[in-house]
């Protein structure tokens, strides 16, 4: 690991021309690069301004990893008063592990702005008419220099041309002279090439191209040794409470492997598996976290290693290596990627509390040091000290983490990586990504949020959020437009209803309805959502006084009638919003998106847009029409709701008709009921959660 | 000139062990250096945070210019949830030409915080006692190691021992041993000088030290030539409308210079001079700014330029050079120092019109550009432009204000700055500040945010503000804390009731105590304000249509009849409101305001402060007191107003006693009035406009 060094503030360097101030997407002055994904639609923002009265544009421009240009983007003042210009960039490909994409702002005055605001003013006044002519022919001398003219589509070439020779024409009044150089067609062409003098160049920024699924993917996580688990001399087990006489026989990746055809065929991409190596045994937990285990109990995956081996072993209960590849094999088979659990701390049994004992914390006692959050003890762990041979240990982890990339894994889930240095994992993921940039890591952080912003910034591609917390129509609102503004190049949420941790009030009280809200709003709401299985089971019972299952699959096997599961018409929904998702990329979008206000405080609405120019060109062929999503949510699992939604028809893409109040004039088509309603800028809406808790609507013209 | 370059993005360095993230105040990534005075009480943040549960601590150093530490302070958790950490430094001269002064911070991992915390949580559940007093005194022999010892108070030192020695003697209690360890001594000494493990530096980030006056100064605004100007032959002039026959003569410096007595007996640091060069002739402007000027119409001195000479010259009817500079040693003598007008634009006239055309814009028909507003035109003005010879045009001016420096002047307004390039304004107060650092620069832009903001960030020292348009408790609530809050480490503001250019509607019609109001918010809600000569006798009366006054000084001679201004009594106030600044370090301290609710919408109560650790301890020997001046002020310059203060007693360093709820426990002393209140936490005051606008209190204990 490096030696902790500091960064040098940015270097005294002179203003410029043209001030390009405050840019964004940037990450602490640039020490950390932005994120992005390959498609992904980049908001690029900089408060750009000059001195005096005349006009000044803002260019975005996308270098890719080898520094030359890739694209340009006119930027447009979206606070005139503020001066503060945006423009979108795409990158399409992902950065290597050695370089990374970059983005910089040109700001320049703009010659056509000044002459034609003042022109106008000019010509109204009757004032400096010839004058105003003379410039303007002087001006476009240079528009039409042929170095500028050569960048320009043909079509805006003669136009300009066009404009030039009009305004030129001392025969011609001089109100049509002036009209040539203001059309439309001028405008456009000038948007698009313009004429820029004074040009100044920010720096360029660094953006971390990831590819498309570290910002868009379904996860779901299981248990493998669960999955195909059976209880007694052989004979197949049922879903029970597992209190019953008779031992277990795990399931292994070869009965886990049963399922995958099944979480595929429900649209998910990354099949998440809790950690699979050796348990122990010293202080083992017995089911629901009991600290009396009875004889045939599993024990927490968590507390990982025994005289089987440590973090780079399988539990023989699962299989041998080769089966563990032979699951990553079908898994891909099914078009699924696994991902694994990465739980850094020990069992008292673990290899390195011999090999390595300066890899843990001894107290003064001389003892090695469990895990305590006073008064509390977790004796069935011990927590690493990465401060004693920060060399050694770091370098083992990275070994390990090698090694199941070795074996298949592309993704990791790490568990409670903010109870771990920063600069660990800033140097393990930085690792990682100089020699498997494809690979992901989902930071499971559920603490402050400057250790779980840090924790982003330093290179985690995904990171769970306190979305499983937010279920008033104002915390979601707020926590939607949280998510996918600035803080969406820093941290990519990851929304999970529940976890094997967590099972939240809402859910416990929310009924088949409930689960079904918190899958349409972790599914639409963030391109990346996640599923602990059992989701389409409406598990939800509690263990009394916390906020976790009971029976918890950490602490016991747990098979499920699966067959259950298409009668109670979860499952059912869990496959169509992932259908509707890959259907449409407004929905593999983290930013952009838009809040409607309703009239009912039980009922969100949002939406999420692409527009056409940034849609993937393969798959539209020639699309000319934004791909735009519209949810509209019953947040009450109980009772049916009625509202007005007020929709802001400029976020949908949507312009109202002349002379139209509040009559329909567009179709709205409901993805999930197969339903189409004509509908105006203020449509009613009425959700009975025992039918249908959502509208996910798609718009077409009436 | 430098070539326009950019800045590079912060290179990537590692996190560090114990993360320190967004620094305060950084401007830029420390691209420009925040702002400091000397004496100013700094404000320094940082997000300071760590893996698990142990304890972090924060330390904030200064460093001087050499790079030496000067001076370090604890931090404190100011927003626990959020990790962020501040405390205070206190540069103590001024930073030289060459190099300036910095700070960092420097976070820690607390082992003494750590274990406290579980200790005492252990102790309570009876658990691990005796490995809790094994772990406390192994921590208490590295407290008292020598080295550490060494840097403390002996004081310290001893209670640290004693502490040591008792929790390490197993022949006492338990309980008894622990809470030797656990004393308010203790916890004191180690917060002076902690125990700090795993220490990570951030990068030192840039202060500018400008002397005191850049901080906190009064202004007072004068066009020399109206002092002493009269009328006709000989006979000695009076306040007139100007429109009598006869001919004026031209006050000059030697009869200014009377008027300066005057100005510092009201406790004034600096008296600013209007433009002091030639005039041209060619499109001068008549009285009320007519185009049709008659014989004997002075002509604005913003218009500068003449056969006489230009922006190096002095207007012969004002004197010599040496006249200049005797009134310098005159305002010197006063205890004032003198700010000159720096207004870079030429009438027809100048010289550099025709030495230096390419200082100029040229038209399409071949004339020099004058300046326009479309459809305004204001032919008297020709705008330099700054781009078709950037160094010559930028050494001129630099000249140019070297040789005002060299006449005496120490600061300069300046005129109109945002319609320059900002580089050129970078350029030109960097090579001024390197040669004399003393040399204050008033900005005059009255524009958009990012303009003012960037102005101030590339080397301004102060800055007008929309102070004067702030006129409701809303807005002037809003405006005080905005002005104080981080912005302060960038933009110093400069308060002023009017300008020669700004009479506001609400001066217009307040009345006396309007401009009482207005004269209380500015020389107490800002360390640096300013008053435009005439405000003593009180001159609200506008040229109709437009916000300044009629008959504006710009445009002909104004000598005014001081005698009536103690009977108008403002002057008297102004003395009072300089006084009291004087006397209350708190009220020359820009950061650290609070505003204290009330229950009418006409009153508003602000206080400031200063802690006793801060004060100048030449001033006040053994100060043990902090500094505290809060404000109670009445907008409505029409009606008495009541209302009850809501006080922040914290704000204002007052603990309210046990047992009492809202009765009196301290005294306010009222600087204006001399009168003296019992008061509780929730005072009532009542404001008559006509007797008096506020109360300016200190605080003492009953």
């Amino acid at each position: 690991m490096e030696a902790v060094t500091s960064p040098q503030p940015t270097p005294h360097v002179p203003i410029g021309r043209i001030p390009v101030l405050q840019l964004s997407p940037v990450v602490e002055g640039g020490r950390w690069p932005a994120k992005a994904a390959v498609g992904e639609v980049v908001p690029v923002e900089a408060t750009v301004f000059r001195e005096g009265h005349d006009a000044v544009g803002a260019t975005a421009v996308l270098l890719a990893p080898d520094g030359t240009v890739h694209s340009a983007a006119p930027m447009t003042d979206v606070a005139p008063g503020l001066d503060r210009f945006r423009g979108f960039l795409q990158p399409d490909a992902p950065s290597d592990g050695a370089a990374d994409w970059s983005f910089r702002v040109e700001a320049w005055s703009d010659p056509y702005g000044t002459w034609s605001h003042d022109a106008v003013i000019k010509f109204d006044a009757g004032q400096d008419v010839d004058l105003v002519l003379a410039e303007g022919r002087l001006l476009f001398e240079r528009i039409v220099a042929p170095a500028l003219q050569a960048t320009r589509p043909a079509a805006d070439a003669a136009a300009l041309e066009a404009a030039a020779r009009e305004l030129a024409d001392a025969t011609r009044p001089p109100e049509a002279r002036l009209a040539m150089a203001m059309t439309a067609a001028v405008k456009d062409a000038l948007r698009r090439n313009p004429l820029r003098d004074l040009v100044t160049a920010s720096a360029a920024y660094p953006l971390r191209v990831s590819r498309p699924l570290a910002l868009a993917a379904a996860w779901y996580e299981l248990f493998p040794r669960s999955e195909g688990a059976t209880r007694g001399r052989g004979k197949a087990g049922k879903v029970g409470t597992g209190r019953s006489e008779g031992s277990w026989r795990s399931g292994t990746f070869a009965t886990a492997a049963k399922r995958l055809p099944a979480i595929a065929e429900m649209g998910f991409d990354v099949v998440y598996l809790t950690p699979v190596h050796p348990i122990g045994t010293t202080f083992r937990k017995g089911r629901n976290n009991t600290l009396d285990p009875q004889p045939g109990d599993p024990g927490s995956p968590y507390a990982i290693g025994s005289p089987d081996g440590g973090h780079d072993a399988i539990h023989p209960d699962l299989g041998t290596e080769q089966d563990f590849r032979d699951f990553v094999a079908a898994a891909r088979a099914e078009g699924l990627e696994v991902a694994l659990d990465l739980a850094l701390q020990c069992s008292p049994d673990h290899p390195w509390v011999t090999e390595h004992p300066e890899w843990f914390s001894v107290r003064a006692d001389g003892t090695i040091a469990y895990a305590e959050n006073p008064p509390k003890k977790y004796q069935d762990i011990y927590p690493l000290n990465f401060d004693r041979d920060p060399e050694g240990l770091s370098a083992e982890i990275l070994r390990i983490v090698e090694l199941w990339i070795d074996r298949g894994v592309t993704a990791f889930r790490v568990d409670n990586p903010h109870t771990k240095p920063l600069d660990f994992w800033e140097w393990l993921l930085s690792e990682v990504h100089a020699a498997h940039p494809e690979v992901i890591f989902l930071s499971e952080a559920f603490t402050r949020p400057a250790m779980m912003q840090t924790l982003a910034r330093i290179g985690f591609h995904q990171s769970y959020t306190y979305f499983t917390w937010r279920n008033t129509k104002e915390e979601v609102e707020e926590y939607l437009q949280e998510v996918s503004g600035p803080q969406g190049s820093v941290l990519r949420p990851s929304f999970w209803p529940t976890t094997h941790d967590i099972l939240p009030p809402y859910l416990q009280h929310g009924g088949v309805a409930g689960f079904a809200v918190r899958a349409v709003l972790a599914a639409l709401g963030s391109p990346t959502w996640g599923i602990y299985s059992g989701y389409e089971l409406v598990e939800n019972v509690p263990r009394p006084g916390v906020e976790e299952q009971i029976d918890n699959e950490k602490y016991e096997f747990k098979p499920r009638d699966w067959s259950q599961a298409d009668v109670i018409g979860v499952s059912t929904l869990l496959r169509r919003l992932n259908e509707i998702r890959r259907a449409h990329p407004a929905l593999q979008q983290l930013r952009d998106l838009t809040v409607h206000p309703t009239t009912n405080d039980q009922v969100v609405a949002f939406s999420r847009r692409v527009r056409a120019e940034h849609l993937p060109a393969a798959g539209r062929p020639g699309a000319t029409q934004d791909d735009v999503v519209l949810v509209v949510l019953n947040l009450d699992p109980w009772g049916t709701q009625e509202s007005t939604v007020l929709l802001d028809l400029e976020a949908l893409g949507l312009t109202r008709p002349d002379g139209v109040e509040d009559q329909a004039f567009f179709v709205a088509h409901d993805e999930l009921s197969g339903a189409t309603y004509p509908w105006g800028a203020h449509p009613y809406v009425r959700l009975d959660p025992r039918e249908q808790v959502a509208h996910v609507l798609t718009i077409g013209l009436a």
